[in-house]
């Protein structure tokens, strides 16, 4: 840390400070911003000697700043409590840069459509462009402590160390997935921290304008918003479908059944990727939803990956939309989410963004197809580190780890937890010609 | 066919012919043709006995006129001349009936963009409206047959039997797949034969509008054509990724590899689905590259099924749009295919059509994963029949057949076969509420 002031003095004294940036210079930053972190944050683990190899910690870290999860431990309680409380911190850390992005900066750069998501549920500071920007985020990361606060006292009263409560909390709000323990969340029996858990999970990957809201007691605008509803309507359907997959593949229904089915799929739909059970046990189909949940991720302004619920309920829409239009051809049938129609520029780019998640995680898979993983792992691991959720299926499922995949595929994997955290287009607009016009 | 007949004279002297469709009517017709063709058209199998269950003979008869070409065959060759005919003949006479489609019945529609593929490339007749519907469609009818008789003549010359040639043919045209032989193509050792059906399936999957063009000398069209100029690059590009997997995974660079991945590469792009090889035992990242082939598919106002090329580019160039308004917010900048730009509205048409496709094929892995099967086979089977491939991966790959899909499943995949032939919306608006209102 000393290092990095030092450095960062250095470099402020010798560097003119720009007065405004520009678009592209945002975009440049804030991806720089994670590359530099994870390089920098990477150094504790490898000077400890506990992650030697540069790539290794190099993944760990990234894995850490966007709130992923992947670990290439094959014995996390082998690491000292130093390098445990950092390893979740960067997750932390990482989601508190998730939310300063969401609110004030992907809005201001025109990202994936969240221009839209400003218009919907209305931030603490109406106007977002700076110096309101830092506002924002300052209230909103309050809200960030205060959940922060409330789970490590929750799970101290549930009976877990002051030390393992703090970095299990730090794992869920930023629906990162880093458990001090090797088996994850299942190594606590208890099931008030299981629910505990899923609870703060289900927090972290709901919009944090809309906590603020209902901290400041006006609950309604939970129901009033259409992703908070559509999130939930996701949820409850992939539950039940997961509870009846697993009753006809033969186990009892219990409370137990329930509560890990329930825990797993909060757990994967707000890419925490925590685990009580070995999803990989249960039957096939449940492997499908949830590989499904991956990919829709968390609600927007929240510290959840993949695509986002408001993007594919856009989608869906759009979808009904173009459906009717074929029979009513000289209809106009805009897409509104809440009671706003959405533009359609806004539409497009929404749709287009979920295109390009779909492209990228299919060059995902033909790159880890090719340096040898087999389908089941290369599916997984793609999904789960584009989607910023961790365990996978395959030979990266909840109770593996992603120590054995080879070298490049650890860096193709890191980049694609980066471009996945930055929403795809903050990265892919580097690499396009007309950027460097 | 005396039956077909008889009931359709019954009914038309019972049924006043309406004088006009109007467009409900319309997408309700083309649906119900292919479900009617195919109960009528599976009576031979059944009441032959070759094929005595009823699921069975629909799916066979279904994939025959989807020119899909998946079977539930375990032993072709143990079928009499007739029926193989009967096979081959429902995949030929189902190419017409999708060129009929594409040039009349999908741009009036307003399905999918097919709008566009109508500006890009002039049909023979300008003006494509009833009664020069009929007309446009029967000269590229024309085409279809001179194309038929060609590559029957040229496999004759090859050393094959006028039957074996007449049914390759209708297998090739079509872009069906179906062979009169246990092992397709392979059957045939001569690199000749090889080389005139890749030559033919690649003429199948190339706008037939064009071919209308080339015959009347104007060949310069094919390369003018952006949609040909990006299939051609396509097919180029998997073929050199395939050879460089297959040298990589130790075979031996030979004119035979290059045959078998050049006969590959463009049956499952075209959609064709014959086989010379068994691609099962490539390095398994050719999967891939044939998987996402599947999903590319052919040219439009082919026989090629898939997404179709000209949507794949459509949807690479409004990436590329998105991208540059990120760092240029009031720039303006149109999807262009050939040199003019593309309605907005079709733009949209067409990304909807890709995430559709993209849903019906993630709903159809779940359903097929929750009937039991294996991820490869799950994958493979939808991908094949809405793509209307033919031969997938897993247990349904080029070596396999689909008889041992229970039967919920082979009714499954009879639907998706329906769906992508049909171009999704066609089916799927049936089903939407405010089609009956």
């Amino acid at each position: 840390m000393a290092g990095m002031l030092l450095l960062s003095s250095i470099l402020k004294s010798f560097i003119k400070r720009p007065t405004e940036l520009t678009v592209r210079e945002g975009f440049l930053t804030v991806t720089l911003s994670w590359v530099i972190l994870s390089l920098f944050g990477s150094i504790p683990f490898m000077v400890s000697g506990f992650i030697p190899s540069f790539t290794d910690a190099f993944f760990e870290t990234m894995s850490g700043f966007t709130t992923t999860g992947a670990s290439i431990l094959t014995d996390i309680e082998a690491l000292p409590k130093s390098l445990l409380l950092w390893r979740d911190m960067t997750q932390w850390l990482g989601g508190m840069g998730v939310i300063a992005l969401a609110v004030a900066i992907f809005p201001y750069l025109g990202v994936g459509g969240f221009q839209l998501f400003k218009a919907e549920v209305p931030g603490p500071i109406k106007d977002r462009i700076s110096p309101r920007i830092s506002e924002t985020a300052r209230i909103l990361w309050m809200v960030y402590l205060v959940f922060t606060i409330a789970q490590t006292i929750l799970l101290m009263i549930g009976g877990l160390s002051f030390f393992e409560s703090l970095c299990t909390t730090f794992g869920t709000l930023a629906t990162g997935g880093f458990s001090p323990r090797n088996s994850s969340i299942a190594a606590y029996s208890s099931p008030y921290i299981h629910y505990i858990v899923t609870l703060f999970m289900f927090i972290a990957g709901v919009n944090f304008s809309l906590h603020y809201w209902a901290l400041k007691g006006k609950l309604g605008r939970y129901f009033k918003n259409s992703e908070f509803r559509f999130f939930g309507m996701i949820i409850c359907v992939a539950l039940g479908l997961i509870m009846v997959a697993r009753w006809m593949g033969g186990e009892i229904f219990s409370e137990g059944l329930f509560r890990d089915s329930l825990f797993q799929t909060v757990s994967i739909v707000t890419t925490t990727g925590f685990v009580t059970q070995d999803y990989e046990q249960w039957p096939f189909v449940t492997h499908i939803i949830l590989l499904a949940l991956m990919f829709i991720g968390g609600c927007t302004s929240s510290t959840g990956g993949g695509i986002k619920n408001v993007r594919v309920l856009v989608l869906l829409k759009e979808m009904g939309s173009e459906l009717k239009k074929l029979f009513h051809p000289h209809g106009i049938f805009p897409v509104r989410v809440g009671d706003k129609p959405v533009p359609e520029n806004v539409v497009s780019n929404v749709v287009v963004f979920i295109a390009l998640y779909m492209l990228i995680f299919l060059f995902g898979v033909m790159a880890m197809a090719g340096l040898g993983l087999d389908i089941d792992t290369s599916i997984g691991a793609v999904a789960a580190t584009l989607g910023n959720v961790g365990p996978g299926i395959g030979t990266v499922g909840p109770v593996d780890n992603y120590s054995h995949i080879p070298i490049l595929g650890k860096w193709i994997l890191s980049f694609l937890m980066m471009t996945g955290r930055l929403e795809i287009f903050t990265v892919l607009v580097i690499f396009t010609r007309h950027f460097w016009d």
